[in-house]
């Protein structure tokens, strides 16, 4: 049996098929990855049909009744049992009833709506680096800072349903202005976002190559982000005292050079003063769609 | 039948004697509390003994086999397991296998021990302003500032059991030194010590009295400390997404002239943009004893 993901940003529209053994300690398999420049600046409903059309797409072949069910994870705040895109700021997504939009077109799927990053940790806890874990935390460094909390070996959605929004911590009281309106989040410091615009680079990556090869100036901004960085994740440490904390997003893909400092740099500001397990996901780009097609189980 | 609860901090050492009801839904009754100063600067064994005697005296008239438990708080890290106060930098303790010496005068007492903050969660969740809270959060402004957690309806002890210092998450990257050695702790901006070292006041109640009756200078301190709890709890809030939050200790008690402008920031600057339910702790200064006497519930 196949279920479908949806994995909805702000510059793609990703659509996995994912197949799904019976036995559910096996990992799933996407078969199928559709992508799509996301509709920028458009009518929600421009968006919608592209959905229509790719679930067309994905499932010729297939009989509609193999496909089981529909998740769908939003960069931006949801009600989950409203089906409501709350407030997706880089979508323009405000009040938007997407899963009632989708239903319409897909009347006989079973279908769920999520926030992105939590999408991403439900798709490492089932079948990636959260796997069997009881108590951890994903952190998404890419554009933004996303966040997914695992309580008691489960998602946690936050004690109102609202689920989590770990990159708008405050980390530097006063700081820098964040998307948000507040100032000093952790996204503001601990995105890809900061990377590029401290150093002016086109990517993360470009400024991390430069770090690596041992360009003063990209070095000192790598330095002063992993200051950020091993702060953010020395706080969440000494909230949850998590088994293991996940890095996922681009900058993520820094591997050794950012995890091995990191680590200590963490061990030394938590106030455990232990070492603490911070490691790479592992389900890459993917984790969103994975994630989203476990929505509903 | 009666229980003892040990509220062992910086400046005194508390014993309750706690009188539950088999209806565990009614409320602890605080029959006797003594308290003595902390035997501060001597050795640890000084404060045993003094336990020892608190005890002897609470117990005087009763049988013995009339008190079943005993609890103990600490203000540190503990080990819970091993009944070891890993470091209590305001007591003096470093690695105090408190728990044991007491069992060597009290064998047949059982005896649990916790971070007085925890303690204090604890008595409030089962007594207090926690009562039949799913998700809720205890923070303790006094001299430090402690934390306390409620997930699932329960204490939460964090995930490899070390408990929580939600004091010591960074509010403002390079900020003021805390205590703890890192910089720009909630601790050290939150704290009545903030309050009490920017105003040269003897108390945050002077401070606060000050800025009640509308001295200039007064008042912009006390802004300044509604503008870094704001900050703080809009943080806590977007993390856990809690019913409630519940503030204690010695600051919690200005009342209404704290927390009418401080739910109101906090609505303000959580991402979510919603009212929190921000409320004071019921149990006041026994918060830590009688939750103490609970630890072996």
């Amino acid at each position: 049996m196949f279920r479908l993901g949806f994995d909805i940003g702000g510059t793609s529209l990703k659509l996995g098929l994912v197949r799904l053994e019976k036995d559910k300690s096996a990992c799933p398999e996407l078969v199928k990855l559709l992508k799509r420049p996301f509709p920028r600046g458009k009518d929600p409903e421009v968006t919608v049909k592209a959905m229509v059309e790719m679930v067309q797409e994905i499932s010729k072949g297939l009989h509609i009744d193999q496909i089981q069910t529909m998740g769908i994870a939003v960069a931006g705040s949801i009600d989950e049992k409203a089906g409501l895109v709350i407030n997706a700021h880089n979508l323009g997504f405000h009040n938007m009833p997407l899963l009632d939009r989708m239903k319409s077109h897909f009347p006989d799927f079973k279908m769920a709506l999520a926030n992105d990053a939590d999408a991403a940790c439900l798709g490492e806890l089932k079948a990636g680096a959260l796997k069997g874990v009881k108590t951890g935390i994903l952190l998404t460094l890419g554009t933004g800072v996303g966040g997914g909390i695992v309580l008691d070996g489960k998602l946690f959605k936050g004690g109102m349903g609202r689920g989590n929004e770990l990159g708008h911590m405050t980390l530097k009281h006063g700081g820098p202005l964040c998307t948000c309106g507040n100032r000093g989040c952790i996204e503001s410091l601990c995105s890809a976002s900061w990377l590029i615009s401290a150093s002016q680079e086109p990517t993360a990556k470009d400024l991390i190559d430069k770090a690596k090869v041992g360009q003063a100036k990209a070095l000192e901004i790598f330095q002063e982000y992993l200051d950020y960085l091993s702060s953010a994740l020395a706080s969440l440490a000494v909230f949850l005292d998590p088994e293991v904390m996940v890095l996922g997003g681009g900058v993520a893909e820094a591997g050794d050079y950012l995890f091995d400092p990191l680590r200590d740099m963490v061990e030394e500001k938590s106030f455990f003063r232990v070492h603490h397990r911070i490691i790479p996901a592992q389900l890459g780009k993917d984790a969103g769609v994975i994630g989203a097609s476990y929505l509903l189980d």
